[in-house]
């Protein structure tokens, strides 16, 4: 079957990259000199007996990081982005990924090289059996396997264009073999551009002659690398002599079990190996990429993109002869490219040369876009060897040492991962509490799926239990009409009123007439003139003595202009906190300061906020949970009240305002309250809560004297709006006072199931 | 106390209207011919012994029409039209509420006036002891009990203005006390200008000597109305005197009960007297407004509005006699205007003259608004005795009879409440939907409420049990995340496509240069280009045989315009349905035709399109479940399309359509086929709207051929969007096949209690 002519068709073609990928990737666990880590995985990362990303492989130490199955390579390495800073932030500062495949310097006493503490007794077993037939240093080494899988509509199509197969798994078969076949006649160039494994460290080779003498570009992908005895021999001939080969090997006790058959290319698809011919071989194992260490998560995007359209180039390459020659060649080659120096010109560049050719080739004719450049960049690298990953090591190791090579990026990327320590890696683009909600929710292992990333919209799923979630707090928890009842500022006055609570008085209006008349009403009294729909935002006036008939009157116009209802509302002197309660109990209190510096009688205005944007919490465009202090024409106007200006230095402990409002948004400060504030106005935000019917909920209470108890007085309190979307970023890293992790609140309450056995959150 | 000096206060005046009012109002049920119904109360109307509006008094046949209590007028007459509304449509066209406080014609034999049939067996004991008293005829008269509170705003300014009283309840009573007394005094004015039973029917009045021989204002307010016999005597002085004379009454046996006092103005507040002294009167209920035949509910606004501005006339002006005397003289003059002859002049002019002059005093001084007219109305009938309601009714009465005024005013207010049986009188500013889920809570004995009527927003309780629904479907029963999961059009199709079912294949864009390059896989097949979040309006373009580049790339600059996401989406074509599920059934499925005539080969279209639109569902802006069709620019370049003008005559069957698409909005039939597709499809839209996780879902499956079963085929359907704010009113009133009540669904999911024990729904 002449698969090339297949990809050229017209309604073939535009499909020819769509494809899905996965990623496993493997790291020992190491202390920051270097050595093995002593520590168990980390407790704080769930259950290993169905964490869907974060594993560990042959040891205790080896850290197995898998992402979901994606569409794309971006969404791919974004996941991967995200499981590493889990990992790396759940093991904490004083161990670090090592970011090489060879393993680091392994302990002197086989002993302390420690079998994964997994569950199931069988998965111990089988990991004693491997400590035995190969040793466990042999077991120590990592690297990147790269699942992938032609896309569903390519394949639909290209088996539509033809006749041969009479079922598309039959089709995909063939398909994947011919990939597979391919794959092993030209990995040495995935070798040679991507082999990263010159040298071992002290403990890895037992033997002394069994080992390579000078660096090379990858132990790993060599015969001194971690694979199968001699005597396993495989065709690729066809799908049935592959499976048939494999089995008849654990028949004979060749191998213990199918996985123990460690080829550079597995085929997937179904439960065990016997499924595939009927079931179709639904993707690719790749098993044969080094750990990058120049890439901060074992393998780049670039890297990806050549794997993609390599996959490609499988397909539209002819295969010049017979399978098992063809693959035999391939792995001669292989050897011959792992085992020289990483400086060394390759043999054969005229094979490389006819590869890259092939690629342009496919690329124009298929109408892929924008990735000549890639092709030409890796084709360079033909020619000079010190530009490959293993060129590039070498270089380093030369002049260094490989150990210093692991720790120093290991410590680096260790760094990247704490920086800041609110976001999430590959999801920096999403509102903050989502990044938080996304870190808790890999971290304890659910599966986590982006519906939409625009729009904050997430899949969890454990086991069978599903549950999407917006915003990080918009959930099943809450019934929908408890949204809305928030949503309209009237309703849920009228509510939390008809419930006992205090609510500023007032009227809605939706005519200036009506509104006029209420004049008489509020001529002198402190009130306010808000449009119904917008928070506290254009069209509002507050008048804190009264007003006269025309300001009144500009006041309604000015509502009028955002909505066609407006309310007038008593206004309630005292101080606004934010109640964060979740089902039933406050979990966090917050007060919100304008934007303000304080004097230290030396530095001016300016310097002052300098120092204080310098704060590691503070950034731009709603990315970091406090954002920087402006000093723009609003701020020099409320300067100018205080009759400062930039340059001026203030006395010692004076407080300078730069803004009236005290939003988070425009440089304000949040200050953490929870403990502070009497239990009888914790008790009042929860019973206002459940008046309004509501699980989750940011509630603003006006409070005049909060040393006053709320049930000690008559007007200790007013409510004055209640949040169905409230910020969680805010309270769990406030500017100053105990932050409060409610993301993993909202979690345990919608996954309760995770936490049961769980010691710690 | 000087109440009138406290009134005019600065801070009391602006509040001087705001008051509380609540209505009874009582209607005997009869046949169209004017005689007393002899069927049981409404089956429908849910049970009496919670029903808080509609109830029956005295007889089975007498119904007791009850308002919640509200803060305006126009309010409490907004729920007296719907209860009506309510009651007489349960009622059923061969019955209707006698319009007249004098009973219809009573039955020859007293067994034929039924005691109401009640739960309680005290109640029908109470009922009984009644008859044997006073006889069954007497208490068949009807009337309205007007119960009015001041504003709690008023009472507490007025009270702060003042020094006697030490407790607001203390001063609350002072105030009612000193209304009642006035009340009492110069209720005459009530009893001339609202009077309204002039004459008696036949079988009112047992014996001949004891009945008025003339006909008079009130018989209802005067000594031969239904009233307590002479021994029951109570003085106004005080409130501990009032409770004290009606106790010694009661434990003397001269009332059975302390309800048993009929004065014309009862104080309320407390479960039974002895409570007032401590909580207070709440409020006070004045029972002598007799039933104003003119008014379709028995009484009108402006008598409403009178009643209010003379509580506060009450206040406002000065006691002149020792409160017995004062009460005694009231009384005289009441009886002497009740029974003297609707036509004739009053004796004492210059007493009413007084009355209007300090009411006209008041409204300037309190800066009362627009009432002057009013009241200038109401002078001008103290000396045109014709123009008051009893004049009017003797007018009618002279030249044709008592009973035919009954029957022609009884028919006519029936024949109102059926005339849009889709709409409820009082709430037709609210959607349909809302209208008819308003009309069912109020039949099955809900208490409603109306948190923000331009919101739909509905407050429903039964006992403890209170739920919240907007726009008649949005309610506690879904939770949170399924609207959101639905209003994202990405999100829905992706969970949908896990669940296995066949949505559109597409993409979601959100930059153009993206949009562009995916022209390749689009060029050749039919597909729709569309804006992210906006349904079915502007910015979609469809192209059922693929598009030009050109064509292309315009209709994604159309969309993108709309949106910053887009997208691009396979069509399917067939015909669209609309399944309503419900909690796992589907309850309805909707064909949606486009604006159309069907030719007679006679009649213009023109003409076609006017008869048409003189169906009685179809109506304009909404508020009928069809539009009328239209003749505007978009219908004329559709009929010209076809070849035809509005003035061409189409064939016999001919079926002209004026409009493309199929919304009802703009003239298209709605054709219920919920009885007509395959269970397969039914079984695929329950289990699609369970993998939105939604109890209420309007989900939309296209269906290229009804008559192939769903599961019998490859591509048999295809789901194109769910609605979690599905219109319910088209379901209900379509234009052809059946209707389905799915208002009163939607109340029984959320009411299952209400419906257990009811036969019918």
């Amino acid at each position: 079957m002449n698969l090339k002519e297949l990809l050229i068709k017209t309604d073939v073609r535009p499909y020819a990259m769509s494809a899905r990928f996965g990623l496993e990737k493997e790291s020992q666990r190491v202390t920051l000199d270097g050595a093995l880590a002593q520590t168990e995985h980390p407790q704080i990362l769930g259950n290993r007996s169905y964490h869907p990303y974060i594993q560990t492989d042959f040891s205790e130490t080896q850290m197995e990081l898998i992402t979901p199955v994606a569409d794309s390579i971006m969404e791919t390495l974004r996941y991967l982005a995200a499981v590493h800073d889990v990992a790396i932030r759940s093991t904490g500062k004083s161990e670090m990924l090592w970011p090489l495949s060879m393993p680091p310097r392994l302990p002197e006493n086989d002993r302390d090289i420690k079998i994964a503490k997994l569950d199931k007794y069988e998965d111990i077993l089988y990991r004693r059996y491997l400590a035995r037939e190969y040793g466990k240093r042999k077991q120590m080494v990592s690297g990147i396997h790269f699942n992938f899988e032609y896309g569903e509509e390519l394949i639909a199509r290209m088996y539509k264009a033809q006749e041969e197969c009479k079922t598309i798994e039959q089709f995909k078969n063939v398909l994947y073999m011919k990939a597979s076949r391919n794959y092993l006649r030209y990995r040495w160039l995935i070798t040679y551009l991507f082999g990263a494994s010159p040298v071992s460290e002290w403990g890895y080779f037992t033997e002394e002659e069994n080992r390579p003498t000078e660096p090379v570009r990858s132990i790993r992908n060599s015969s001194f690398g971690y694979r199968n005895r001699e005597d396993v021999k495989v065709s690729y001939t066809s799908l049935e002599e592959y499976i048939d080969d494999i089995q008849t090997m654990v028949e004979n006790g060749v191998l213990s079990e199918e996985k123990e058959f460690y080829a550079p290319v597995r085929l997937r698809g179904g439960k065990c190996m016997a499924d595939l011919p009927k079931k179709g071989i639904r993707y690719i194992e790749l098993r044969n990429i080094d750990l990058n260490p120049f890439a901060p998560m074992g393998i780049d995007g670039d890297t990806m993109q050549f794997m993609h359209l390599f996959m490609l180039f499988l397909l539209w390459t002819e295969e010049k002869e017979q399978a098992d020659e063809w693959v035999a060649t391939g792995e001669l080659l292989n050897e011959q490219i792992a085992l020289t120096h990483p400086f060394a010109q390759i043999t054969l560049p005229a094979e490389g040369d006819r590869i890259f050719s092939e690629m342009m080739d496919m690329v124009t004719e298929l109408g892929i876009y924008g990735q000549k450049e890639l092709l030409t960049t890796y084709q360079e690298q033909l020619r000079t060897p010190e530009m490959t990953i293993s060129g590039k090591m070498w270089t380093i190791i030369e002049a260094n040492s490989n150990t210093e090579l692991g720790i120093v990026y290991g410590k680096e990327y260790q760094s990247i991962a704490f920086e800041r320590p609110y976001q999430l890696a590959g999801f920096r683009h999403m509102e903050l509490s989502t990044q938080v909600f996304l870190f808790d929710a890999i971290q304890k292992g659910l599966e986590v799926e982006i519906l939409d990333e625009n729009e904050q919209f997430l899949k969890l799923k454990h086991k069978a239990h599903v549950e999407y979630v917006k915003n990080a707090n918009m959930t099943s928890l809450d019934t929908y009409i408890v949204p809305l009842i928030m949503e309209n500022k009237t309703v849920t006055k009228k509510i939390l009123k008809q419930a006992g609570f205090r609510v500023p008085g007032g009227d809605e209006f939706t005519s200036l007439e009506d509104a006029e008349r209420a004049y008489l009403k509020y001529e002198n009294q402190a009130f306010v003139v808000k449009p119904k729909s917008t928070n506290y935002g254009v069209g509002i006036s507050i008048f804190k003595d009264g007003a006269s008939g025309k300001d009144y009157l500009e006041a309604l116009s000015l509502a009028f202009k955002e909505d066609t209802s407006i309310l007038i509302e008593e206004f309630m002197e005292g101080t606004e906190y934010r109640f964060f309660v979740l089902d039933n109990e406050v979990k966090a209190i917050l007060l919100r300061i304008p934007a303000n510096v304080v004097g230290d009688g030396v530095q001016t205005v300016e310097e002052l906020v300098a120092e204080k944007n310098l704060h590691p919490l503070r950034g731009t465009n709603h990315r970091a949970p406090l954002e920087l202090i402006q000093l723009g024409e609003l701020e020099r106007l409320m300067l100018k009240e205080q009759g400062l200006i930039i340059s001026a230095v203030p006395e010692k402990g004076q407080v300078v305002y730069l803004r009236e409002n005290s939003n988070i948004s425009t440089g304000g400060d949040s200050i953490d309250v929870t403990d502070q504030l009497d239990e009888s106005y914790k008790k009042l935000a929860i019973d206002a809560v459940a008046a309004l019917g509501a699980r989750i909920c940011g509630i603003d209470l006006i409070i005049p004297d909060k040393t006053i108890p709320a049930d000690k007085g008559a007007h200790t309190y007013g409510i004055i709006e209640a949040n169905f979307n409230p910020a969680m970023h805010m309270h769990i890293y406030p500017y100053s006072g105990t932050g409060r992790h409610l993301t993993m609140d909202v979690l345990k309450l919608l996954y309760p199931e995770l936490f049961e056995q769980s010691d710690s959150i």
